[in-house]
């Protein structure tokens, strides 16, 4: 978002596939944690360590659920002691719907889960962007430069003659802030709906089909209809699903069960990469 | 060897190759560690955790430097806690050249290399399997069943009239025993040689081409070219490269550096099968 990368959990091999998709991460502040299960943060490590072999200095935040940071610290002293940055760990309350961290573009909110242990989504949602600014009315009216940046906020110019120009002749709509919700590990819960209402994109997951309901309930875990229902039920305006179970070899039968409930799914699949 | 699997090390992303390559690993029961760095070990924890999720019930050894157990065991409690199999650990010194595992089919001795940190490579040699009965000679002196195991180990047999028929003339060689050798990571070492002597397969490290080899020496690498120096001193039947520099995105340099010294000598690869 706005030029900078956050990234939402770390499985394993996640540091291999950003090399062969080419992922810059000089701008990778910031790691969010949904839950402690392996295929969720097993990444991490290697990732932390081949940061510190391209010699990174940036600190690296993951902010998580409490208990990540006494597991990791013992492999970080041992394979990583020689870190030229830092690794600082925030823990979060997944059980709270709550702002848990912001900076200039971005506001991210946890979404408390149904699952085994405690999980959280998250809700991204950027932050307004200055108006656009009219080339063409400054110079008519010789506008100073340092007058523009209050003008990007709304404010209305005088001119040396007192006369006011409101700010939306000099000024046009920045673009709505784009909003994405991360659900994943889940069972089907409604409670997540208000939260999630009307987002641009949506991420849920649909470990299962809805052939293997129960399987599901049991595991705590959705189907792909459950999650187009989530979808639908909140409005947003398009969802991707994925953790799909590996007896799925083929994932056909999970899209087209999500897409006869919402039209609008995508597949979630390996270096897929989704602009919105 | 004689359809068991072994393992040795098990970088990030090894359980996600071998699923690629499907790999069936109910005949694995031994995995090797040559040295705890993170290159070498981050694929442990995946592995072992998918291991359980496939209902493995049979043990699961790990030869290792000493250390590891106390790194992987908070992570084993904490991702691990309802596994269905032992994880057994069992250390080696990685300064002594000594056996420190044998089966049925193999012996495998410890090989001290010179790195930052203890490291050991790992010959493994095929024990000699039985003489190869030939079927009409058995049907020619009529022999029972039973006498059957003794001959195949060298025995001569005796009919019933006391007429003695030399083994030879009942059996064939067995093939030679198979001896691969696996070195990674190390400075160039002339005292590996007389201990991997005329393997019919070598491993050896090419971290840097010879360009680099201050850099070689300073990290405790090996160049392609003193890769294929130990392998021609060593008179290896053929010789394997890699543990690759990321600087290098075509290998093809370091092939042909280590080529020029030894011929029979083949680029190690991303999921490539070698036979011999």
């Amino acid at each position: 978002m706005r030029d900078k990368q956050y990234m939402i959990d770390c499985g394993e091999g996640t540091q291999i596939r950003m090399r062969q998709m080419n992922v810059k991460t000089n701008r990778m502040g910031h790691i969010f944690i949904s839950h402690l299960h392996g295929d969720h943060v097993f990444g991490l490590i290697g990732l932390i360590s081949s940061f510190g072999m391209l010699n990174r200095t940036a600190d690296l935040h993951i902010h998580t659920p409490n208990g990540l940071e006494q597991i990791l610290s013992p492999q970080l002293q041992f394979f990583c002691e020689d870190l030229p940055y830092n690794v600082i760990f925030h823990t979060y309350d997944p059980k709270k719907n709550e702002l848990i961290f912001e900076d200039r573009s971005v506001q991210v909110f946890s979404i408390p889960l149904k699952h085994r242990v405690p999980s959280s989504g998250f809700l991204f949602e950027e932050k307004p962007s200055d108006r656009h600014i009219k080339r063409d009315m400054i110079d008519f009216y010789n506008i100073p430069t340092w007058r523009i940046p209050k003008i990007k906020q709304g404010e209305d110019f005088v001119t040396d003659e007192g006369e006011v120009i409101a700010n939306e002749r000099l000024t046009t709509m920045p673009e709505k802030p784009k909003r994405y919700a991360y659900c994943s590990d889940t069972a089907y819960s409604e409670k997540l709906i208000p939260i999630i209402k009307d987002v641009d994109l949506l991420y849920h997951e649909a470990t299962f089909m809805n052939d293997e309901l129960v399987r599901a309930k049991n595991t705590q875990h959705s189907t792909a209809q459950q999650a187009a229902t989530i979808a639908l039920k909140s409005n947003v305006g398009k969802l991707i699903i994925g953790h799909f179970s590996a007896r799925y070899a083929n994932k056909n039968g999970l899209l087209h069960e999500a897409k006869t409930v919402f039209e609008r799914t995508i597949l979630g699949e390996d270096m897929k990469v989704i602009e919105f």
